[in-house]
């Protein structure tokens, strides 16, 4: 079974190419590629096939949204082997890999996902090195919440970009204060957020950046989260009193940009294919 | 740069063939290839070479005790790129990885580490498992001390596997018991161990059998340690009355076989290759 490694911001993945379909990717299978110590370790797989292929197999019901029988589709699995609609740093990388090895030579695609589709433009993909940018939607904006971060309350803004954020800038944190805030498990409303939240902590929009930090949602403190970047550039853009703009938003993996247009969300940012390889069939084939 | 990546009892490796010496194995490189999200992620690299090329390319200043110029060598990096001297887990991942490779075809051979020679015996040698035995030579006995965890004291003896262990039988554990132990950061007696050790705790040997925890010197709990196994067997026979015997010690990360025979440690347990692959050169040259 071959394999490609890479990751966008430091949120990594297992790319499998597997365009008839011949991949039982059962959950117990998912969870040992993606453990980090019996596995090759990943945050979750990318399946890559075409949409009309999964159909077919039966893996999906039915075309999502926007999706064609003909386009890609980004058949993600989380590292515990469930099944999500979406990732924004998945679908930079997913993007790079198609053009980089010669699967897509177009610079403008739709990626499927469960979510629907996402419109991505390459603008380098390199053998190693690329950039993306990823349409990311509509972005939905829920109200005023807050969180509470080491006994201390901060207000922010609910925020829909496909699953639930909770974006707070703190007018009084600076990118090293920041850095050394002990995160703990932030606080919620559950009255507000009943499915849960993830949790952005940011400082205030400078010269059209911000630092941000992100608490994930059944997961803890990741390096990045792409739907967050996104959240976390709606909120600094509100919090200057703004709608729309462009934020370069800087995580502990990394770098990204967010451009809000008219309500909707465009997420560039780099990716890196690390490492190509063969799983081997003797391991997989054992597998539950 | 071809890899390939396995473990023992969850212990994980980057493998590096490197006949020639051709790899600089900087410790940016090293810490970049085991960061389990920019890289391919293991806790530690061995690169596998013949002792006497290490010798003629300076990596080594002279051969270790025991080892020849012909016989293999375990060039062993820790995650962070430091050097380290032995790693019983590796050791058997590093025969195993040889002789399922056609690299070696006798059943019984020396693997050189810094530490020395380490003879290995090869049982089986598949292309995903393995068993091998490793001769972990001679166990020293520094005494008796104690480990403190949750504000319990908890005495154990201080033994030497090339590197200091303390471990702790604990006559009122069960296995149950132990896997639900909150260890936090055991402590121990800084002037018996000025240079700091590494801690077991154990059930008392039960039909031949004990369950272990190990909190490992700079790094905290782990799945496993090999010559931490070695230290818990000859623990438990002590606490029976014995010098010498055969122990099954369960780790989280699985099982292994400690045998101790006039003072001397075999230590046997299962070796696992998952993948094969090559890691971008495009990457690879950008690290520092």
């Amino acid at each position: 079974m071959e394999f490609s490694k890479g990751h966008g911001t430091e949120n990594d993945f297992v790319i499998l190419p597997d365009p008839d379909v011949r991949l039982d990717l059962t959950p117990g299978r998912v969870a040992a590629l993606c453990d980090r110590r019996r596995g090759l370790g990943a945050d979750g797989v990318l399946r890559v096939v075409r949409a009309g292929a999964l159909l077919g197999a039966g893996v999906l019901a039915e075309l999502p949204a926007g999706v064609d029988a003909d386009d890609w589709f980004m058949d993600y699995r989380n590292a515990d082997g469930s099944i999500a609609e979406m990732c924004g740093n998945g679908v930079r990388v997913f993007a790079h890999y198609l053009a980089s090895r010669g699967l897509d030579p177009r610079s403008e695609f739709v990626v499927g996902s469960r979510a629907g589709a996402r419109p991505v433009q390459v603008h380098t993909a390199g053998p190693v090195n690329g950039e993306i940018t990823v349409d990311m939607g509509v972005v939905g904006y829920l109200g005023e919440s807050a969180t509470t971060i080491g006994g201390r309350t901060c207000p922010g803004i609910g925020i829909d970009v496909g699953n639930p954020h909770l974006a707070c800038v703190d007018p009084a944190l600076t990118g090293e204060s920041l850095a050394a805030l002990d995160l703990g498990t932030p606080g919620f409303d559950p009255g507000f957020f009943p499915q849960g939240v993830n949790i952005e902590i940011l400082t205030p929009l400078v010269s059209g950046g911000v630092d941000m930090r992100v608490y994930e949602r059944g997961v803890g403190e990741t390096r990045s989260c792409g739907t967050g970047t996104v959240a976390a550039a709606a909120a600094a853009l509100r919090h200057s009193g703004d709608d729309d703009g462009v934020v370069r938003v800087r995580i502990p993996g990394g770098e990204v940009e967010v451009r809000i247009e008219s309500g909707r969300a465009r997420l560039r940012g780099p990716s890196v294919l690390v490492a190509t390889g063969t799983v081997s069939d003797g391991w997989w084939n054992t597998l539950g």
